[in-house]
């Protein structure tokens, strides 16, 4: 191992997956670099997996340890995945933290939500503004994508310049915010870019990415023809997309009902920081009573089909006095993330049992991605002429595919999964060491680590159901009385036809009648036993073996 | 009521949801009319709903009830979605079972497992062979679809000629049986059709349905061009499919290996009834141990990302002695079914990490539709030219559309979900009555309803956890030591940093010293006391209100 300062990249959450982004970059000799943490988001759970948990954050068990050792952290961009788990983890790492203005403004929420002090958040200029920590220098360069303000971070380093993309598309006219400018990118490029960190969601989508402004034409056209109120959903954060709609609303004599707290919170947002003045036409949903329903159009929240969201309300039935009825048409103006899919066609079965028509976008109409698509990628990439190119942001098929398209065309490259340390200080990227990536779910109200076991009993009961079952044993070590066995989530009865519960009950009795003294005297035999003879018993009787309880109640 | 014969429909199952098809004819007087049934299938649990669960099976209390009056039981087609419940609800119904030899074959395999007879399975000829049940004759009409020998029912009843679609589509050149015949088609409802119930699972994709024989070219040159091993995956019971790509890996010298038992059951059964003389090719897996990888084209189940099936398991490692490689292709000739996503995703990330390169459909080069087409429905639909039109196998979202489709183009119709009856008798369809439609759980080895509360409370295990509590009473109705609680599924300690036991034990122990005698005799207020101070403890403590189960143990 060599002692000379070297530059490494350091994934902790978002390589290997979508979602959940963290990034560190650290630049010094080893084990004395300093360090600095690009993006700390969430993703979110699902019943197989992870069910009853919250939200998941990453694991940054490697950087608490460190911390004496990082400078700052930096958020390219205000979506859950890339700023959400900042207040869950900002005690744990306690340094400045670093965005654009509507970036800082829903972290500051954040933050203040779980007690942090605002304070902590910096509001920084867009490029060619730099911010100093440690060894580097961080500028934010603009580039578009789905919410306002979204940069890549250009990381100048004593080994060079690296650009980390952040999440972005080449979008000519996003609606709201900054156009990509090939001209500005070139130009941070020009003395040469030692690496870029390169978002790869869409490297399997073939064809150019279509621009935000391209929507506002349909929509406006589905607003006119539909006969009664329409509904519409997309991302809250998608605040060019809230435009677009809204401002497609007003021309066709709709007035603009924000539904959800996310929506009204974004809309907010984006009038304190003045990236809007206002937001076009908006009645309360109180007035909205008064207006005839051909005139209305409702934005709301839960595109994905979240089931306290507005959609899912509406959906059901009445929402703050909003009721859709037989004529209305209800608009998803997105894309169902995978594993979302029950979710929203449960939505569109409700709303279609109540006679309102479902516009989705398989038409490819009313709705563009926020992500660079295979042939942007290779623009940027050809724009940006960088030494090597490591994938981020993307399942390991994505990472795959992204290193041969950057391989192709004669990038250096390499699949650096969660936990994968590169070293970056040559000409080409080495991996020097393997860490386990974990996750911490938020579970309740508590922080608990994805190995801990919790959630694995969790879904063993959701599997195979749960029995309690308790003795009491005398002063003499004998049997007070009989075995006793709850079921819980099992059912009643089985192949005998005679109860689960006495079935169990009648076994460890046997059982017991023929137990020795040294036996009564060893719980964690008997323990052993319980568990065994009630699984046994019950996979006879039901064909499942439940989760077990055991108590043992000693009279002393 | 009148007292008139009448003729009714009631689906069981598939109206309403993709899946577990079940449809009721009857035909006579109300509360005397005789009935058969068509399809009997299951459809499949999932983690967010039934959890632990194995099959779902269409609630037959109905029929049941009144089984003395059903005649027969007709099987459209082999899949499990309409008759793999037959073997676990024929003990109930007990009346004969009538399909096409392939259909029969594999409903022998269900009912021989299940310890009934095979025999109760007669094969039938296809039209204009017809069975006579009751004041119905029913004849298999055959149609293509994406399994051999699949058949619309022609059922004749007193008030006119039905026709029931099964699953279909209009494939004029399907690879393996029958091609759509118009002219056939156009014979059986030249004398009139009073009602077509009809499919309805496309009725939103826009363009006509394309043709199995289309995929044979794509295949081919993606086989000849793959440098290593090739795995497929398609239903197993998609006969033409394995037949199209066992054909390319012919052409291009591949041998051709059988990975898994549902892969091996489907060609044996299409050999068995004649409808192939033998499967292209194929090698055992010890042979191709032999041969070069790429002379090798291996065939899989599991294309749905079961985790138990062919797919997953080489995605995981070695299966049966095959391995893949780096430089393999991995290629799945299968559209996935939603909610199915993320265990599909999980398997293409598994290849990746291991270097091979995943093709799917998202092209639309290796995958085609089993199911007619939103053009294909108008075209069956004006080829029969029925007086009504009752749409059937659909989410709720597919009947309504396909109720639109048919009425545009003047037809009557109606949407009727599971447990609607519909009165069939006039020109137009009538609602007489809505039951309750419910569904049968199979939870390990037992039946049981889908409404008794037992996956509920998995459910709620899975999200809130689980504690037990064990107090022990004594003669004198006092307390006997402390109160023991044991959490599973849940975080050891939150708020206090105490183990949430301890803190759910110690609430209970001052509970305890000030309750008074009364409420000490009382198990019922003792049991809702116990419960109502775990809950609130845990919640305040770790943010999450878990299960209890509460055990009183009583000296006497």
């Amino acid at each position: 191992m060599t002692d000379e300062n070297r530059l490494i990249y350091l994934p902790l959450g978002g390589a290997g997956e979508i979602g959940m982004n963290a990034y560190v970059y650290g630049y010094g000799k080893p084990g004395k670099g300093r360090l600095i943490l690009v993006d700390l988001g969430i993703t979110f759970p699902d019943m197989d997996t992870t069910p009853g948990v919250e939200q998941i954050l990453p694991d940054i068990a490697w950087l608490k340890e460190r911390r004496d050792r990082l400078d700052a952290i930096f958020i390219t961009h205000a979506h859950e995945d890339h700023v959400g788990a900042l207040a869950h983890l900002y005690a744990d790492l306690d340094v400045p933290v670093y965005a654009r203005a509507f970036t800082a403004n829903i972290a500051r929420r954040k933050m203040d939500e779980q007690g942090h002090p605002e304070s902590a958040v910096h509001v920084v200029d867009p490029w060619p503004h730099q911010v100093k920590a440690g060894p580097f220098r961080v500028g934010f360069l603009p580039i578009a994508h789905s919410i306002p303000e979204s940069a890549g971070l250009v990381i100048d380093t004593p080994k060079g310049r690296l650009i980390h993309s952040g999440d972005f598309k080449l979008d000519p006219e996003p609606v709201v915010g900054e156009a990509f400018d090939p001209d500005l990118w070139a130009s941070v490029a020009a003395l040469g870019v030692h690496a870029l960190m390169c978002d790869s969601t869409n490297v399997f989508s073939p064809s150019p990415g279509r621009s935000e402004s391209e929507l506002s034409g349909p929509i406006q056209d589905l607003l006119a023809d539909a006969p009664g109120m329409v509904v519409a959903t997309t991302f809250a954060s998608n605040i060019a997309r809230l435009v677009t709609i809204a401002e497609a609303a007003q021309k066709v004599g709709r007035s603009v009902v924000l539904l959800g707290r996310a929506m009204r919170r974004m809309v907010e947002a984006a009038v304190e920081t003045g990236i809007l003045t206002d937001f076009p036409g908006v009645v309360s949903p109180e007035d909205a009573a008064q207006i005839p329903r051909e005139n209305l159009l409702v934005l709301a929240t839960g595109s994905q089909g979240e089931r306290r969201a507005a959609s899912a309300q509406l959906a059901r039935g009445k929402f703050l006095g909003i009721e859709m009825k037989a004529g209305d048409t209800f608009l998803f103006s997105s894309k169902t993330i995978p594993g979302n899919e029950r979710d929203v066609i449960r939505i569109m079965n409700q709303l279609s049992e109540r006679g309102i028509d479902v516009v989705d976008d398989s038409g490819g109409r009313y709705h563009v991605s926020g992500h660079a698509n295979r042939p942007d990628l290779q623009r940027l990439h050809s724009i940006v002429k960088p030494k090597m190119i490591i994938p981020m942001h993307g399942e390991h098929r994505h990472l795959r595919e992204h290193v041969k398209l950057a391989e192709e065309a004669g990038f250096a490259s390499a699949i650096a999964v969660n936990g994968t340390m590169l070293d970056l200080t040559g000409d080409t990227p080495q991996v020097l060491e393997l860490l386990e990536a974990g996750r911490t779910y938020v579970d309740g109200s508590v922080k608990i680590g994805a190995f801990d076991g919790i959630v694995r009993d969790r879904i063993r009961m959701a599997l195979n159901g749960h029995v309690t079952v308790n003795i009491i044993i005398d002063e003499e070590n004998r049997l007070l009385g009989d075995p006793w066995c709850e079921p819980m989530g099992l059912p009643p009865k089985g192949q005998s036809r005679k109860p689960v519960a006495d079935r169990i009950e009648k076994e460890l009795s046997s059982f017991f009648a023929r137990a020795d003294r040294k036996l009564m005297k060893d719980d964690g035999k008997i323990d052993d036993a319980i568990r065994r003879i009630a699984r046994q018993t019950a996979n006879s009787e039901i064909g499942k073996k439940p989760e077990v309880t055991v108590i043992i109640s000693r009279l002393e």
